[in-house]
This record gives structure tokens, C-alpha cells and sequence, in this order.
């Protein structure tokens, strides 16, 4: 097998062959492809596209590089989420206590931020005490005492996805649909999951900034994991403007832990119901409403028992940054747009985001927002307000607010277009 | 400068600008961009192409990370020829002895083979004592004592080239327009000739197997020689049949010594004619009849000097190869079509080229042609002589040859085609 002539098949828009898949795989994981070799071939899958079977191909020989998990003995189904990464995307935090309160297992094994999104792990860790690294055993042991786990993926799961992402990232080859895919459904398949749930993000916040891009990388994976046996089911939905009211480790704990109490924002309260009632279906779990465990307190138990289990403490102060910029109205009307992409990057730069995976977060850091779009605002009245340990960050992360909001002045359209602004819908479409 | 924005930029179609060329060339030579990086770059331009000037722009840069050589106190204009390579393609050998008779310096700097292709430097060596590797003192000695040297390109000219094209050879990024064009121009603009000759080769046995990829090259080198004020030109011919009757090395140094003394194949013979008028006219030579000089002797006098000049032995005995195998006419009739790629796969099978740099080859080995197409042959007759030392390689041409020629029984049409196929033209375009 000659890796030059898969790079020109490709190059040429040939389907590759499922023998030359399953060589090429794990000779590039062992070193017998080299990183160029690899990086030329990811261009031309960029350019040229993957047919379903061979995303399916390459999926299935990234997955058999590494383990594939199982899950005895949990005596109940096991159902996860997967969001591509927003702005203010908490909904891990409250959507997995809460269905496992409702009767699933949820294994998440998750990542850490990267760039203007943030990490699920870095969220966490913001928690006094709470640790992301676990074993096999003790992410087994958790699952099984408390029905969910939030921890990081270990080595062992399709370890040619990690050698490949970490090529990608340096070569402009990160956004390929087939490469995307791939990458993200062979963790999911490997963690050993029976369903799925995909959020897709759509908008400037989103890595897919168009809906045509976000409903193709949707059906994809769908494919992907119906092709594996793992129930899949996504939805696309708006990144346009952030999730909730903040954005940032601790901030996004705080929002969390109200939605957990029955409050909270309404997107990320509605967006926490909508993916509960998905992994419920797909586990095949009727005749329990997830509302009533957000209302009832059961879904904050599991959350408790949950963070406890990992040493966090969830009665624990969570940190608060030592720095605060207010920013205000600088007229009255309607807050007509709120970018989720700059939001996103001013998070980062206060230092809630890393720029490399070797650098470290601030806990405390990040953005609160005092209102959303549709919003009526006065002048001088506060709409975001800078939080970071680093003042000297603020100026960074002010350049990329420029031109973040819109207000628009009364007008005799105005009660309308605040009504139309605030039914937008939050989800677009859905991919079964 | 980032050089994932630089790759990101080519991905999306869009138009490298000059400080991102001027900076990228530099860095990739000297390792601060990685191979996986411009590799994954290369694929790109291979499939997104550049304008006419980012190459431009391209090829000076790649020249710029070397030495520019001057060619001075020659007291006659110089003037090079530079073929894209096919089989039995030993025109250099007659021509530049031929063009310097004529009273032109010809700074020939060449390279070894690889592949089906043979390299002038190979042929060279299989004469007894001459050496590739000079000075540039030497060359220049050569140069000015002798009107014409032949000689491997020193590290100096172009190093960006040889990282880049030693690169692209592993990664499936060879065959892009623009990068063969500047690999080619930025070593002969380099090398300081005034005035420069291409003949692009166009079919199965060249590395353009159709007339628009042939004229698209020609026209980009054409171009880049025009920008860096080398007068060229370039012609397209044809290479669907090796040139003359052999293809090896000491079997094609033999040919064109028959050539110098006013013999050969006659479509050697059209060529290095052609060849040698288009550089006359370049350099601003008129009134030598370069015909002439194959017939009084003039040309095979510069020949011999050049050869003794470089350690070379123009009188001994070149080398043969140990066994012959024999191919037969199957039947009798029209030989319509002898195949050029096959005939040079099994050239280099029998130990005349290297599938890598570093092999040897061998100065005997190769194949003799005892009839070309629109010849009349007879069941039986000798059609090709294959000789190697080595004989458990015949096996492997033999099979390289497999339905390589196309005998057609007489007819009513017969002599008629023959003749078509004998008028066939060998110089099928001219671009200047």
C-alpha cells in the first residue's frame, strides 16, 4: 500500500477504498505516515469531500486505533450529549444531573476549551476541589452511584483522532465536514455510549457559521452513528447570540446551579429541556418530565452527589474575579443584536480561554450580560460587565467588543420588532 | 505572519499577496514553517492554482534564498535548454556541443533521473572518467574554454527548490502547474543563462500527457522567463514514442555521437535542430547553419572538448551490458504504435534510471528500438533489444512492455496510414 497514491486518489476526487482506510489509519497513528503525508491528504478531504462510506470507514479505523468502552452492569440506559462548542454553552452542567435524575446513565467525557469557545472540564473545574481526571474505574464507579459523569477522555480513546486533530489545528485543515465528523463521533462511539444527542451550533459564535454547513455536519454524524449502532438524533441551534447571561467558567457555574434551582435564564432553561427530552427518548425512557426534576430539587441532587463525587464541593464559594468593567447603554431603544462570536472572544482575552491547550484559565473570568437581544435598554444603563484577575486585559478584550451590540431608537415599528426579535427560535431544525 | 492564515487564504481561492510570499519562502527554508504546513499549502495550490503573479512572485522568492550566479567575461551570449523530460531524450548531448560550434555559451546545470525519465547527468557518466560535480570555478573554466558545460547544480541555486520539491515528491503534490514552473525557472533563472529554451514534453512517456497541461506550463514558464528578463521560448513535442532508437545511457551517448558526426535517427536530428535555432535566435546569433556544423565536424570538435574538459575519454569504449533479450514482430505489417511510457518503465527496470536518489544505475542497461512507428515489419524481425547485467530484470520489463506496441496487418489503407503515421509532426506547438 502506497500512501501517495491514497493522497492522489484523493487529490483527484476518487473515493478511497475501505482497504486503503484501514491501512492508512493506523500506519499514520504508528509514524509509517508521515505528518506531511497526512496534512496533504487532509487538504485534499477539505477540498474534495468524503462519500458516507468513507467517513464511515475512516470513523470505524480512528475508533479501532484505541478501546472501544463498554458499560455493564449499570442497569440503566446510557445516553450523552455532544454540543460543537458555542458562546455561554453551559447546558452540559445542568442536562446531565438532570437526566440522569430522570432514569438514564450519562457518560460525558468532554474536552477543554480551546480559542473563543469554552470547555466543559474548565467549567467544572472551577469547583474548589473538583477533579477532571479519572480512571476507568472511577469514572464507572461515579456513573454507576450517581447515573452521570462529566470527566476527561482518557488516552485510550481513538488515539488517531488525537495525533489528527493536533495536525489539523496547524495546517488549516480544521474545517473539513467529513474531518469534523469523524473526530467527534469516533470519541462518542468509543466512550461506549448506547444514544446520543448532538447540539449543533449555528452562527457567528458557532464553528459552522451558516445553517446549509451546520445541517450537513449534523446528518453526518447521524450517519456516523446509526452506521455504529449508537441512536443519534441532532439539533441545530442558534449561536448568533451567546447562551444565558454569561460567559466564563465560574459565571457559567453560578447560571447552572440556578437552572439546577428551578430559575435561570430562559434559552438555557429551554435548550436544557429540549436536549433532556431528546436523550430520554432516544434512551427509551417515557413517563418523566424533566421539568418537574428542575423544579422538585432532584436534579440538583444528582448535581451534588455528582460534583461530590469527584472532590468538589458544591457548597464551596466559587471564584469570583478580583477585576470589573462595566459597560453601558450608550443610547435608549431596543437591544436589537448581541454577537456571540466578539462576546466569545472578549471572554477568552479576559482570560476565561486559552490560546494554546498548555495554557491555564482564570476561574473567575469572563462576561456578564445585563440584557439580551429584544431587550428594551436605557441609556446609561449597564449591558455588559468585564470580569478578569488581569486588568491589563481589558483593554484587549474591549477592542473585541467594538461594535458588538446594536441599538435601535424608538420607532413606530419598535414593539414589534423587539416582540419578533425575541421570538426568534432558539432551535432550528432537527436531524433524526 | 501566520502561516495557517497563509494556507487558509490558498484553501478559499484566494490570491497569496507578496509579503505573505516573501515571508512564507524564507521561513519554510529555514524550518519555521513545517513540512506538514506547506504541504498542506502545496495540495492546496495543486488544487486551487495561483496567478500569474504569485508565481511569479513565488519563483523570485524561491530564488532569492540562494545565490543568483553571473556568467561573466564569456565574450559570447549565453543561452540554456531545459527539457521537462521523456523517454530517450538525449537531445542535450548533441545540442549544446551544436549551439556552442555556432559561437553561444551554453551553461548547461542538470540533474540526475528518476523514474522512467533518464537524467543527463547519468548519460554523461557513462562515459569513462567524466565527472558532474565541478566548482563554479571549474564550470566557469569549461564554460569559457570549451563554449559549453554540462554539470550538476550546485546547493547554492534555489534551495527553497530542493527542500520544496523533495517535499512535494513524498506528498502527492508534484503535479501542480505553478509549482513545476517555478521548481524549473527558479534554478535556470538562477543559474545566469540570458536566454532560455524549453521543450515541453506532451504525451504517455511525459509528465504532461495532454497538449492544454503542456501549453498551461509552457505559458507559465515562458512568462516567469519574460519576468526576470530571460529571453524564452518553448516548444511543445512529442513524446506519445521515445525519441531516436534507444533509451539508456551509454546506449543514448552512442546515438549522439552519431548525431555529431552527421547521422542518427532523424527525429533526433529534426530536434536538436529546432532546439538549436530557437537558442541562436534567443542569443542573437544569424548566419551559422547549425546543420551544417553536425555535418563538418565543427559540432563533434566542441563534443570531444567538452567530454576531455570534464575528465571524460570521448575515444573509449562505452559501456555494454551484459545480456541481451530479444522482442520479436509477432506478425507482419504497419508498427502503428510504440509506447513511450512503457518503453521508459522498461528502461529503468533493466537498471537504467533509480525509483530513488540515492540508487545507482546502471550505464549499459535500457532498450534498442529497431523500428519506430510507420515502419513496415515482418513476423519475426527484431522490434526491441532489452539489456541489462543484471538478467533477473528482464522479467520485470518484459512485463512493463505488455501490449506497449500496435502491428497492423496490410490493407487496403495500409500504405496510406504508415505514411500518416510517419508525418506525424514532432514539434506540435511553439510559445514565445
Amino acid at each position: 500500500m502506497d500512501v501517495i497514491d491514497i493522497i492522489i486518489a484523493k487529490r483527484e476526487s476518487r473515493e478511497l477504498t475501505d482497504r486503503q482506510i484501514d491501512w492508512l489509519i493506523p500506519a499514520y497513528t504508528a509514524g509509517t505516515v508521515a505528518d506531511e503525508q497526512m496534512s496533504a491528504l487532509a487538504m485534499a478531504i477539505l477540498l474534495n469531500g468524503m462519500s458516507r462510506r468513507e467517513v464511515s470507514r475512516w470513523t470505524e479505523a480512528m475508533i479501532r486505533t484505541g478501546i472501544r468502552m463498554e458499560l455493564p452492569g449499570l442497569g440503566r440506559p446510557t445516553t450523552d450529549k455532544h454540543s460543537t462548542g458555542g458562546v455561554g454553552d453551559k447546558i452540559t452542567l445542568p442536562l446531565a444531573p438532570l437526566v440522569a435524575s430522570c432514569g438514564a446513565a450519562v457518560p460525558q467525557l468532554s474536552g477543554r476549551g480551546l480559542g473563543h469557545t469554552g470547555g466543559t472540564l474548565d467549567k467544572f473545574e472551577s469547583i474548589p476541589g473538583w477533579r477532571a481526571q479519572l480512571s476507568e474505574a472511577e469514572m464507572l464507579s461515579v456513573l454507576r452511584e450517581t447515573g452521570a459523569v462529566v470527566c476527561a477522555a482518557g488516552d485510550g480513546l481513538a488515539p488517531a483522532d488525537k495525533k489528527l486533530y493536533a495536525l489539523r489545528d496547524v495546517t488549516g485543515t480544521v474545517e473539513s465536514i467529513p474531518l469534523i465528523a469523524s473526530s467527534i463521533m469516533s470519541k462518542k462511539i468509543a466512550e461506549g455510549t448506547g444514544a446520543l444527542v448532538l447540539d449543533v451550533k449555528v452562527g457567528s459564535g458557532a464553528f459552522m457559521k451558516d445553517l446549509d454547513r451546520a445541517r450537513e455536519l449534523a446528518e453526518t454524524m447521524v450517519s456516523l452513528g446509526t452506521d455504529h449502532d449508537v441512536k443519534t438524533v441532532a439539533l441545530l441551534t442558534d449561536m448568533s447570540t451567546p447562551l444565558g447571561l454569561t460567559a466564563g467558567n465560574a459565571l457559567e457555574v453560578r447560571e447552572s446551579v440556578e437552572v439546577l434551582a428551578g430559575g435561570g435564564p430562559a434559552d438555557v432553561v429551554e435548550l436544557t429541556l429540549a436536549l433532556a427530552r431528546e436523550m430520554l427518548a432516544n434512551a427509551g425512557i417515557d413517563g418523566v418530565d424533566p421539568a418537574e426534576n428542575l423544579r422538585n430539587g432532584k436534579a440538583m441532587d444528582v448535581w451534588r452527589r455528582m460534583v461530590r463525587a469527584q472532590g468538589g464541593d458544591p457548597d464551596a464559594e466559587l471564584p469570583v474575579a478580583r477585576e470589573q468593567h462595566v459597560l453601558t447603554a450608550q443610547s435608549s431603544g431596543t437591544l436589537v443584536s448581541l454577537d456571540a462570536l466578539q462576546v466569545g472572544v472578549a471572554a477568552w482575552r479576559l482570560g476565561a480561554g486559552r490560546a494554546r491547550k498548555e495554557d491555564p484559565v482564570q476561574a473567575g473570568a469572563g462576561v456578564v450580560m445585563h440584557a439580551k437581544p429584544g431587550d428594551e435598554v436605557s441609556a446609561g444603563q449597564p449591558l455588559l460587565t468585564l470580569n478578569t484577575d488581569t486588568p491589563e486585559r481589558f483593554d484587549a478584550a474591549l477592542a473585541a467588543l467594538e461594535g458588538a451590540w446594536r441599538i435601535e431608537r424608538a420607532g413606530s415599528g419598535r414593539a414589534r420588532e423587539a416582540e419578533a426579535i425575541r421570538s426568534r427560535p432558539l432551535i432550528l431544525d432537527r436531524i433524526a
